[in-house]
Formats: C-alpha cells, structure tokens, sequence
C-alpha cells in the first residue's frame, strides 16, 4: 500500500495518537488505513453417509479437493455466505445445521467458518470455479489430494464425532507457514 | 475509494472476469481491490454473579456501557484479540471459556464474536479507552445505557442461559439500520 485511495497522496507508516501499531496514514487528507483479517465461511455438506467435496478449478491449489467456501462478500451474513459459496462452488443447495469449525488463519489474516449442512438430495454439478464435485464416503476421501489442512481438520473432526453421534464447535489456531 | 493503492491510477467500478459483483479496478496495474466484512471480538467476562462492562471513552457511542470488543487485529487469533481488547479497555486478565456469541451485522459489514469468560480476580481499571469499568449484577445492569444492540443481546442470553445452566452458541443476524 503506497498511495491514498481517497486522495492519491503518498502514505507513510506511522502509529497514530491513541493507538499502538503502525498504520498506513495520508497526511494529506488524514484517512488512516487498517488492515484486518479476512472471513472464510462454507459448509460441510452431508448427504446420508457421505460428504460432498469440490475439485478446485483455480489457484491456489488447483485440481485438489476442499469444502466449499471463499470469502464472505459484504452485505451477506456468514450463513448466507456459507450458502452462496455452496451454491456457487458446487451448485448443491444445502440446510445449515450449525456452526462447526472456526479457524484462526493466522499466518495469513483469515478467519474461517464451516457450518456443518446437509443435503436433502444428492443433486450437485461442477462450476466455473470446480473441475469436479463429488460425494465421498469416509473410506473413500482423497486425503492425500485435500487442498488445505483447515479442510482435513474440519473431515477428521467430523468423522470422529460421527462416530460419538455430537457435533460440538471445534475452535483452531493455526500459526505456520506450513499449516 | 478512488485511486489505486498501489500506483495511484484512478480507478473504476467494475465487474471481473469470472465474478459476478462490481469491484474496484485499476486498469494500469491491473489490481483488483475486494471490500470484505470486519471481525469484531471480545469477551463477556464474568467474576462470580457479575458481569464486567466499559464504558466507551471513544465514539461511535461514548459514554454508553459495552462488553469489551474491538477489530480484530492482523496476525492474531480470535481468541487473542478478545483478551488483547479486554486487557486495553478494561485492564483486566480473564480466561476464556468458549465462543458465546456469532452476530453478522449484515448493514455495516462486520462479524461480532464475543467469548464467555472468566476473572479469577475483581481486578480491572479505566483506560483510555473506558471511562469507567464496573462489575454489575443483574438486576444492576445499565439496559438503557448500553452501546449497541448486540452487548444488549449477549447479556440477555447470558442472563436467560444462566438460569439453565447452559451457555451455547448464539448466531443471530442483524440487517437494519436500527439495530
Ligand atoms: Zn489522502
Ligand atoms: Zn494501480
């Protein structure tokens, strides 16, 4: 961030009065920039005994399996979200059950949300952001093939507690660049 | 949001390829800039039957009760920027002890998290950013001086949920300009 979006001026970096961390500060028209973390919401969608999954068609990791979900867009709730990005990524329509995992990014400023949902019936097709969408049953997961370990976490979370018949929030922390 | 950030171009209001909603683009260098909701987090702390509340030294809303809460900061987790903003506005160490409260407050862009904690001391002072700090009892609570619905809301479910002995997750979506 180099210039003022309001004003074209160039930035500096400097910690304004009252605060404790630098900010991008226009001393022309006294806009002050804050970054912050971006939110991540989707759904783990369920049909019978079987989870449904997308093949990405873009980067990052192209062409490996994840859960639909991408960045909440302003102006939607975090469910609507979750529903957009199901419907976008996978065009499956899906019923939220309840929040199931919340993961702090923090290597990289996202936070993100995955509602646990299910499908009413198994109706769902690629898109223009998927190479392929298909329903998997636990034995059958490409678990080698999974696109970020936020995914594997919330499928290892969910198969254990299949297993127990509950579905408590599980709340992460991930801080690596490994992660 | 008029000039590019990055090399000060005018930019346009447009609609990418493979997207579907107008967003901020420089044509010189080719950035596309996304708007995305803010995270909100911060705790409900509680010492024996009380409650701790601020009152706000910094508008929106100075002079009114809150629960401590603030943006979530880069390079933070959730849970960390709830104890962060509960030590800057009310010098008070607590201790977590799950997500409590899930507000989308669809008409300004922001994800409200609050945790239920716990303060194993009634130790908490003013700071620049409070007024004053207080623990409150119940039937003490300022209702009609609380800053925003949301705190009024979190109080209300933790009060109602104490009764039952339970404290689970609340979503709640808020979409109006008088919330
Ligand atoms: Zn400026
Ligand atoms: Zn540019």
């Amino acid at each position: 961030m180099k210039f003022c979006s309001n004003c074209a001026n160039p930035l500096r970096l400097g910690i304004p009065d009252e605060d404790n961390l630098p900010r991008h500060i226009c001393d022309n028209c006294e806009t002050i920039y804050y970054h912050n973390p971006k939110v991540i919401t989707g759904c783990l969608p369920v049909y019978q005994d079987k989870v449904l999954l997308c093949k990405r068609a873009i980067e990052p990791r192209k062409g490996y399996w994840t859960l639909p979900a991408g960045f909440m867009e302003n102006n939607e709730s975090t469910m609507e979200g979750a529903l957009r990005e199901t419907y976008e990524e996978a065009n499956a329509h899906v019923e939220i059950s309840h929040l199931y995992t919340l993961t702090s990014i923090v290597h990289v400023n996202q936070v993100q949300l995955i509602y646990l949902a299910h499908m009413e019936k198994p109706e769902y097709a690629p898109s223009n952001e998927s190479l392929d969408v298909q329903l998997f049953s636990e034995k059958d997961i490409p678990w080698d093939e999974l696109a970020f370990s936020t995914i594997k976490n919330a499928l290892n979370f969910y198969f254990e507690d299949r297993r127990l018949g509950k579905f408590p929030l599980r709340e992460i922390t991930l801080n690596s660049n490994n992660d």
